[in-house]
């Protein structure tokens, strides 16, 4: 029989099938209580420590949203503020501190792999909201709860992805979980910011299939197109952003001219990759997604925490 | 009959004489729920978005502390820590996430109009904590709260407004509501500093009434003085402020002159213009001002979130 | 008959033997209400305004997990956001208006003596948590709490200070209480570190004992080794910073060698002074602190609000 057994959330790896169709039927039911005004007051009296070591509003906003929704407390500190930090303290000491006020933390930290050695040091649940270039889980647990809201199903669909697919984290977090299901993906880049063969290794063996192609008409064979920014915090040389950044751009004529009824994701923030006159078609989804995400977050912190609902 | 009908708070302009009457009353019967303990869980589960895109810590306190004293809860961000504004995400892009978040949001922005962009984008009421030279109608509206507080009625009082007429937002503010009532204004500036043209023309047809004087004894004759300081960041020319900054100097002896029981105010904070040997005068409003502060804006956003009290 | 009289937390002169006595009895009353899930709501519909003039996010979460794990509310500030300061406000003025505001003050701030202004300035109880070279009572007491806590009794201990007694604030703070106790100290220090003559007037007449060494061995005779970080920001010479940094280590092969099972504390953020390899031993005691600081902070929030336990 399945039981769930994710305290820490600090990789999409670690999401089996059967974990993924428990978080979807599990975030749905909070869906739905959070709705209902039923949420508030589940984590009473529980405290989550929301530590920003960089700054991502958005992403904090969601996780303090989904803890203050379910009628928990918070304690909260962001960026060049944590100055122990700058005194010299290594995460160690400074999460060792922290499991003695909280009772669970979600970290964002520029360093890859920071989360684990967070969550190795302590005895409290510890949920990754990005370190650095490695992973972004909840943001790829969202996406893909978002499909399923907007689509009704994975199964059967092609999926898109466009833009930075060499450095764009989101990506290649969501891909690690949609290749549990029968999908096809249209991986549409330049040469220069293909998906690395790094991330490519842990696609064989599942059901998902994918192809890569410059083509962004692509797009017209997919029911999901999955837009990205141009990063370019990225990019060593600024000439080589200069030539890229503009080079897709998803725009009303575009989505309009697809064959099917693509409904259009962004993890946002946009710059020119999106256009804003996609913003009132039905299919664009990218607003909704915020929504998404704070149910989502609200089941994994209910998860990690022990607590049912 | 009177329908009260104000979700978006973003200028003093919206409102009419039966409104600020309405807005009077609601805020004394919010100021004995809040004395007698009463207060404390009406917006129980409602989550407020507290949107500072420029830090203002004496605003941002307060709206944050009329939440927590209605038992809300909310989510706060300040100031460059907004990363995903540096990433040049859009107000509109923003406020699109926030309405996925919140039941209602706070902004205080930079930029002019601002605030009405922002409510322009979202289903949720968005109020205005100022944006740039523009509005700060929450202020005017707990000065307005705070003189007939301190003197039971407007019908009748003369008003005195010192120093810089020509900048300063709360002034242009608090005068748009003012002008639905019997009291006469002294305008108190130096040349330079006088009330721009572009706020006089919304002062006719009104039962308001005032003159221009560069002179301060015209404090003499007032029942209310509401000193401001001149705000050195408002000037180009550095010379001209250091000319014009100590023009005018509010202390014991001058208010001991009037006429008049002059109750003193000020939107705070001070510099030289109002001295501390004013602060125990029973006439010194300025430091009460901060507490009828948070009691007009319990009642905004109860209102605003359509929540009965 | 005694009766607990400190609405102010500002020094640790203020406290008498047996206010100790109380606060460590109530300290322990909070720490089993804490455990047991019944001290959340004991503070409902009271709130903290948590002021922090300068970072320090160590005691900043501190405090406001205190506040929060009590059901209670808090606004924030943190450093240089807080704008009205760095537009010419003086402390006085921002305490009047926090007054308006909140039910008790924590303040951090780089002055020392602020804090005994700021209670001055308001009818609220005012909590320092530290200023400039001043007092952190609040770390004291979570100090001497977590020496009984670990060790049962303060009576016949002998403890060790170690490292920078000159600068040490946490050392000067706690000393003020431990002598009220049959204690013996050692303060191991650099010649150039020595404790001040102006902390030393403060120890005569009292029980305890203390003597002065550069011998790190002096911890082989201690009960319990309280260790400090040499702080780089209070040499105005980097050379002599550079010289002293490292002149003591305390590490596993030292508390091993121990005549005594010597429990090791530590202010943390710690540098080189004190090695990971420690971090093992069940003596370690540096870690569990940040847990006894919480409800030691949780007692004094509530005896200064006057809210029975």
């Amino acid at each position: 029989m399945y039981s769930y057994s994710h305290r820490n959330i600090l990789d999409t790896l670690q999401f089996s099938k059967e974990d993924l169709d428990f978080l979807i039927k599990k975030s749905k039911k909070m869906h739905s209580l959070q709705e209902s005004g039923d949420a508030f007051g589940i984590l009473k009296g529980k405290l989550l420590a929301s530590l920003f070591f960089e700054a991502s509003t958005r992403t904090r906003l969601s996780f303090e949203t989904a803890m203050e929704r379910l009628g928990g407390r918070l304690v909260s500190t962001v960026g060049f503020q944590f100055s122990s930090i700058s005194k010299g303290e290594t995460l160690y000491d400074t999460m060792k501190m922290i499991e003695g006020y909280a009772d669970i933390a979600v970290i964002r930290h520029p360093v890859e792999g920071s989360s684990r050695i967070a969550a190795g040091a302590v005895s409290i649940p510890v949920i990754n909201a990005g370190d650095g270039a490695g992973q972004h889980p909840t943001q790829a647990l969202l996406d893909l709860y978002t499909i399923i809201s907007e689509k009704g199903t994975l199964d059967g669909l092609s999926i898109a992805f466009i833009g930075d697919l060499k450095y764009g984290r989101t990506i290649h977090s969501l891909i690690n979980l949609l290749r549990h299901y029968s999908v096809h993906l249209y991986l549409i880049s330049p040469e220069e910011l293909r998906l690395p063969d790094t991330y490519k290794k842990y696609l064989s063996g599942f059901p998902m299939t994918w192809e890569e192609t410059t083509d962004i008409k692509a797009v017209w064979d997919s029911d999901v197109a999955y837009v990205t920014r141009i990063q370019e915090e990225r990019f060593a040389d600024h000439r080589e952003y200069e030539r890229l950044k503009d080079i897709y751009k998803v725009n009303k004529e575009l989505v309009l001219a697809s064959k099917k009824q693509t409904t259009i994701l962004h993890p946002l923030p946009r710059v020119n990759e999106l256009s804003t006159d996609v913003d009132d078609l039905p299919n664009a989804a990218y607003f909704r997604q915020a929504k998404y995400g704070v149910v989502v977050r609200m089941a994994l912190l209910c998860l990690s925490l022990g607590v049912d609902f």
